[in-house]
């Protein structure tokens, strides 16, 4: 393992002083945890605060999202675990101006439990609280953290979205209804190229041979569905594509916004070649593509490899999509 | 080597396609080159052009900083290898609005060579042209493929600053002026972890051991100045910040501005770690920082590693710095 990094224990903390000293504009540490707010919390409008957080190692996620726009906290748990409830309460408490507070958790049970027990928490002080839990992957039915499917870039969406909608005062009532038609709109699948390496581990989660591909993949190195010899980015696209057409039931003349997300050592350059072959795909299908984006959002460490996220663009989806936001990622 | 790409020599081209595609509102392609423009290029008020660009592997620069108040375009060369003087020249052709074009170049012989070709083909034309060569890297002098020092990371904030002052309005001989005060008050060095591979050569430009870096290397894999085993984030600063101190002189209570790049392959998670080192160490030292910014901006393909820019923040290089841009990377 060789990693830039002092004790693989003090990782996560030194992570967030750095980003926190480094972006002092855009986000604050709460003071004595491992949460993140945006840095102009106090004079934040009267809207509904947005939580969202999970185990570090996945950055900008879910950090690099905090500002005006998107989401109000993020709480970061050490990598690839779950933030306990007492940091996700803290969150909570310090995003709420009286208007109530969502959460947006990505499905693994560690992060669902520990979500719920912070929100019964909030509830029993009188914070209002929902919730919806994000499980866009659609590369394999349960897996190792996760009961049903797993939560991943596709989850950056969310927080874009539902930050729009909360930014112009809705309801939490109205968020929480909004985000149920939502995240079935959003379907994420990958592959990776190689495994990534937990700093107190210090080996791979997994291996791949040299020449050797995974599908489907889980940003904590979770099995895919497949794996096989490295094939063309024109061939990744027709299986990625392939997979997402069933889930979706593709129509033509339909809407669709595209995301490339980079697992963390994927060059730009070779990311920007496989969304060309995905746009030239997706526009020989018969989709209109009328959002796109591409570069590192929810990363696995180093992991080398791509996701391949689709949003079906109904309601006011694409509307909340372009509205600009203050935050150091998006 | 597993890279995400159908053929290797047509990885630039692709890249080309899948970006100008999925940031129509950001940049376009010049018809028959591998320029990339501002796609707001017809409506851009009467300013001075700016152009830059070089080898791709490099991404996101330079493309990631066409739009307004940075670059008026970029050129594309193959991986690692210096765009022909015809292109740069249709480049300058496309960013003059008659105020004439400035040429920001990174030092490399193949680069200076092909740049000032182009600038002798466009002033044959009638268009006014000058030029300022970015040698930042304080690594080593001269090199594989450099006379003096290298152009990297540093580069990036030349691009937002005489960007910033173009978009005032600033004169060619301002900017030219300008930018030999601002060069060598920016300085970089960098380490490496691993080395990259170029597409069309299969294996990687260099290899260190499990357990071994590199200080110094270039971002085409050049020879760096020391392989030793790889130490602490800590004893990385202070080795690279030793090495800036003595080329700036620094003096308590001087104001800087700070860059952390990743190479490529390395996590967020330890660019922050880094930075916060970086940080802790330069305020030991009683500096001043009013800048910082953090993620891969100058890559090398597939390395993992980071470099260390420093500016010294005199004039009205903050003031520029902060000014707010439209480009797909800034």
């Amino acid at each position: 393992m060789k990693k830039i990094m002092n004790q693989p224990s003090a990782i996560v903390d030194e992570m967030i002083q750095g980003l926190t000293k480094s972006y002092p504009d855009y986000v604050s540490r709460l003071e004595n945890t491992n949460v993140i707010v945006r840095s102009d919390l106090k004079n934040m409008s009267q809207t509904v605060g947005l939580v969202s957080g999970g185990g570090s190692g996945h950055e900008p996620s879910h950090a690099g999202f905090v500002g005006e726009g998107m989401l109000t906290a993020a709480v970061c748990g050490e990598v690839f675990t779950s933030p306990t409830p007492d940091q996700i309460f803290e969150a909570i408490k310090a995003s709420d101006t009286g208007k109530g507070v969502f959460l947006i958790i990505k499905n693994y049970s560690g992060d669902v439990m520990n979500f719920d027990m912070a929100k019964d928490m909030a509830e029993m002080e009188g914070i209002k609280v929902d919730s919806i839990i994000v499980d866009d992957d659609i590369a394999v039915e349960d897996s190792t953290y996760t009961q049903g499917r797993r939560g991943v870039a596709g989850t950056v969406l969310v927080h874009k979205i539902l930050g729009g909608l909360a930014a112009e005062g809705a309801s939490l009532e109205e968020i929480s209804d909004f985000a149920k038609q939502l995240v079935p709109q959003i379907k994420t699948i990958g592959l990776a190229l190689t495994g990534a390496t937990v700093p107190e581990v210090g080996k791979p989660g997994f291996v791949l041979a040299d020449d050797e591909i995974e599908y489907g993949v889980g940003i904590h190195g979770e099995p895919g569905y497949r794996k096989e010899k490295i094939k063309t980015s024109y061939e990744f696209g027709q299986e990625l594509i392939g997979r997402l057409s069933k889930e979706f039931q593709f129509k033509q003349g339909d809407t669709y916004g595209v995301l490339v997300n980079g697992l963390g050592a994927t060059p730009l350059m070779e990311q920007f070649v496989f969304i060309n072959d995905v746009l030239n795909q997706l526009d020989e299908t018969g989709l209109k593509i009328a959002f796109t984006k591409v570069g590192n959002y929810m990363t696995s460490l180093e992991m080398a490899g791509i996701s391949l996220t689709l949003i079906k663009l109904e309601n006011r989806y694409l509307e909340l999509l372009n509205k600009s936001v203050h935050t150091i990622a998006w």
